[in-house]
């Protein structure tokens, strides 16, 4: 898989939670994600089609994503409840559609379904395609979550 | 949400597993899902695009799921591994790609991304579209799972 379909995932996701949660998440070193190793408490699946077929997950622990949905909705929130999880939804848009609006500078256009919410306590998210799917661990104040982005075929 | 764009993804669900797993799947009576009521042991969730923005997800009980994979493959299973997980990432494509088969004959053209499967014991599944999202019950000798599809905007 080409860096270049990478690296705008990051950069947005970077973007939008310094902008819209005013948090600073630093992206460690990504790996080649072989199996289930992620495990989270609320993640988010959005599949993408166009130029190239895939799907982007947000995966956050419990603890990261109630700091970022507090900053996010400018009010605390100390349990997973549904405005949590429609926060999510609205981040994985914002985050999705700024990396898409990067990779279109560079030609390469892509479409975006709508966001999925996955709620319960450790559970794990594996990509079927038949290319390599990447995971990039962040690290904000308040935990840490994942950026996983997998692309099937010779994109 | 109009049902010209559901009954093919329920009509495929029945196809695919009477064809492939030999599993006679009845439909129960779909409700429009408001909040995550279906509560599954292994899910996959595939992103559309095209002519609608939507996703479709698959919801299984671990017994559900064990039998359809074991007549899929010709092999008994007894956990919940990597095979079964396949297992189910194909049922999503093949499912998907015989729905959007049958919407293509009405006009209907729809892309779709890469199946993402969840495991975890007993997780939640949330679409967050802009219009309603249908679930439709299913039974088998062995146990239930959940057809989910839901899309945004007017179609």
């Amino acid at each position: 898989m080409d860096v270049k379909m990478i690296n705008p995932f990051l950069a947005a996701a970077m973007h939008v939670l310094k902008t819209m949660a005013q948090i600073d998440a630093k992206p460690g070193r990504p790996f080649l994600k072989k199996d289930d190793l992620a495990i989270g408490d609320v993640s988010a699946i959005i599949g993408i089609t166009g130029a190239a077929q895939g799907s982007m997950a947000l995966v956050f622990t419990e603890q990261c994503i109630m700091d970022i949905a507090s900053n996010l909705l400018g009010m605390p929130f100390t349990e997973l409840n549904h405005e949590v999880r429609d926060a999510v939804g609205e981040l994985t848009n914002m985050i999705c559609g700024d990396a898409r609006r990067r990779l279109a500078e560079d030609g390469i256009v892509l479409q975006a379904g709508i966001p999925t919410i996955v709620g319960g306590k450790s559970h794990t998210i594996v990509h079927i395609a038949n290319g390599p799917h990447l995971a990039v661990p962040f690290e904000t104040p308040k935990g840490s979550f994942m950026v996983e982005v997998a692309f099937s075929g010779q994109t």
